[in-house]
């Protein structure tokens, strides 16, 4: 594809030669002859100058030095993801209609235009929206329910009950409403299992990750609300509600029955204990052990978890305890040496 | 169902009109009219008086203003699950018998009275106990053997030569006996392949939550012993040995060849590193990291982890950092000036 | 086998009755009669006085009592592995073929000597190499591209596009090539989904553990080198490079668009945030958070991340922080007494 057809479809300003081909896309440091790359994050701003694409993408008022053509345009993100699809492969279609492996219950419910691929299993009651793709050896639980144009990939489970909203985006591995870890000891300390009884509701527009898991309540239902965006691995154990666009990053997890806000973001590895409240906007950051209520729009980071300023002064203070230390022995020699010369 | 019916059904002392209708089970803060509810956790204690349920169940001696019916018990949580059991949907049941996408090895032993779903696969030699359910999309290794009553949710894997107790049920997605991690370097770094010879061997009433993940061990076998509960994406290495009735919540893991004891608590993300013993009735807390053998009975946390009060005495200890380093930089001073006016 | 069997065939020097029968294999201390153990780790030597098995492998310059055989050899790892192929039941074979119930698209190209499970699936364009083994539940998506003799076992997926090399391990579960997790909040704080558009690229000779993730990159290839070992549950985001040789034990996991080197090992629930550098044969402490570029060579260990004696010097001083207090406190007073004497 020509250079300038591109600029032409992202809007643009070209400053080279249009009339180049683009063959492929890249990153700053990786591109070679062909490839067009971008300008997002500043971190890379210095591999503009050596890098072998043909042609880069920067913003509206990016200046420096560029050994290829330039596209100039208000949000570089937006517009390179816009050439990704000009220029990459075409994104899988599942055309609709149900594989002959699939094994559907009688009394399920199949909406229009869905797909359901090889090995998929429908149990009873199942309601599948219209535009769903179920894509390969998905299993639907007794009685869940799944609104329009979901995709689900291979070997999700949905466990009775499930609720799903529209446009739903499941990746692989994921189960949705496995029991919750709940049990009571006896008076010998074996653990007799609490049911379950609850299920799991997600809004619309949710994407969860790979090999992710949700528990489902002991009553009522574990929420997840509209746009929430779950990572790899993510655990979200049972009774816990998670507020509309909130984000955690991959190997993060909720204990039980804690709510968490709205366009809350949750880093790495982090954990939130149960039965906590946590407000909206709050950012937590990778690692990190929460352990108590969060008011709104808090940044906190760190085990126990506080405000991200506080921690991030105490781990400077941390990193200089050995000069601490010697500077406390200083003083006591100074002090036995004052002491000494008053005896004298 | 008529609350007096409720009463009855769970030995509960009835404080209000027994002739409502109850419908639905709802925490304290989330139930409306014609829920009955539950106080527990004494957390909740002040979300009673603004309950919109129409009953709460408490316990015998609790005191209290309540907007709305009353059942007194002696435990409240059991009693809760008995109403739960009453009035929730019923538990899906897979009445015996096994599907025609199946795949079962000729010389495999299936018992009476089990249910093998769509696309299960059960490999050679294997044995299936009565009364066992394999929900669908399982995969049975070669020799595999289930004791009796097993429930295996869907895409459960077992590998070759697994050995399951009585009554253990393994929620979806996760793998019981894929190879340790073993791995020798060669004179180039290289990693060279150990092999792991082994299985894994859980004793009876095992709970497995979802993606967790059991490596077989490189010789002898990985034990998992009677009453173990484990929360979802919980990492067991190879050679571990875990005793009767130790529970551990979720993203927790035991690298290689550590013996944890009996009736150990395991909190979410903790770790422990290999080759370690670790006592009976030892509580580890959540986040901590465990690197050296601990006694039985203590309770420990951090990283390294140490006894629960020493690691919280430090903790308070490092959040007064920057109050320490004044009071130094303080002494600093006034020594500073008495010197001075020593010189003086 | 007679003990002098298994002494010819690792080339060990005998010292005891070379008639007696080998059973089994165990470690020192779980070993009973007829089993051959070993002391690979010095942390058991104390165990061999004690161990109940027929025969010990010990390596040549080993020193001690032993109640029974002895095999002496220059590598103990290398032999006790081979006396376990000797004695260990047979590794599974899976003989090629291509099971009835496998769903394979006609435009795929499928090797010789292959083995297709039951329930896999195979999408359109996928190219499976020679001597491939695809156990059974196996997803391989849309013009992927498995090398040689590459191992799949149950439920693993391979999203569309992923290219593995020769000899590749992956175990159950596993999820190459799930979208990388990106997107960009529109003026509401509204997630909007950064198209995925690259592959996983995964070298020769790669072991997988079970229900590890790896995301394919926004643009260009995710890219696991060759020889590279992931253990269970390990996270690799989109864009991220991960060099030759290097090792991931349980639960780590590697944030978008961080490269790292060759022979890197990375202990267990370890994290590394996104966009940096790290060097070859770096060494990174289990639960270790790294936040920064490190160079090549380094030992680094805590959150965050640094060289880890520095951070094994500084965690010391935190456990002496109470004794610091004291010292700082017990200054205080001196120079109180020292002030009010000044003055009297």
């Amino acid at each position: 594809m020509k250079l300038a057809d591109i600029a032409d479809h992202i809007g643009g300003v070209l400053e080279g030669d249009g009339s180049i081909d683009i063959c492929g896309l890249s990153s700053l440091s990786e591109a070679s002859a062909a490839d067009i790359t971008f300008l997002a994050n500043r971190k890379y701003a210095s591999d503009v100058a050596t890098t072998s694409a043909s042609a880069v993408i920067v913003g509206k008022d990016w200046e420096g030095d560029c050994p290829c053509a330039l596209l100039r345009v208000d949000d570089v993100d937006s517009s390179y993801s816009k050439v990704g699809v000009l220029i990459s492969p075409p994104p899988i279609v599942f055309a609709p209609g149900i594989h002959a492996t699939a094994v559907i219950a009688e009394d399920a419910t199949i909406g229009s235009n869905v797909y359901i691929g090889p090995h998929c299993v429908v149990e009873p009651q199942a309601v599948i929206g219209n535009d769903c793709v179920l894509v390969a050896g998905v299993y639907i639980g007794h009685a869940c329910v799944l609104g329009e144009a979901c995709v689900l990939h291979s070997h999700v489970s949905l466990r009775e009950r499930s609720v799903l909203g529209d446009r739903v985006i499941i990746h692989n591995g994921s189960v949705v409403g496995s029991d919750g870890f709940g049990y009571a000891p006896d008076e010998n300390g074996v653990w007799q299992k609490v049911m379950q009884l609850g299920n799991v509701v997600i809004g619309d527009d949710v994407e969860l990750g790979a090999n992710v898991t949700i528990d489902r309540s002991r009553f009522g239902s574990t929420m997840i609300g509209n746009g929430v965006k779950l990572d790899n691995l993510v655990q979200i154990a049972h009774n816990v509600r998670v507020g509309d666009h909130t984000v955690m990053a991959s190997q993060s997890g909720i204990s039980g029955s804690t709510h968490v806000g709205s366009h809350v973001q949750v880093g790495g590895q982090a954990g939130i204990v149960g039965h906590l409240n946590i407000g909206d906007r709050v950012v937590i950051g990778g690692k990190s052990g929460v352990t108590k209520d969060i008011d709104s729009g808090m940044f906190i980071s760190g085990f126990p978890a506080m405000d991200h300023r506080k921690s991030t002064k105490i781990k400077a203070h941390i990193a200089r305890l050995p000069e601490l230390k010697k500077r406390v022995v200083q003083l006591e020699a100074e002090i036995a040496a004052m002491k000494k010369d008053a005896v004298e």
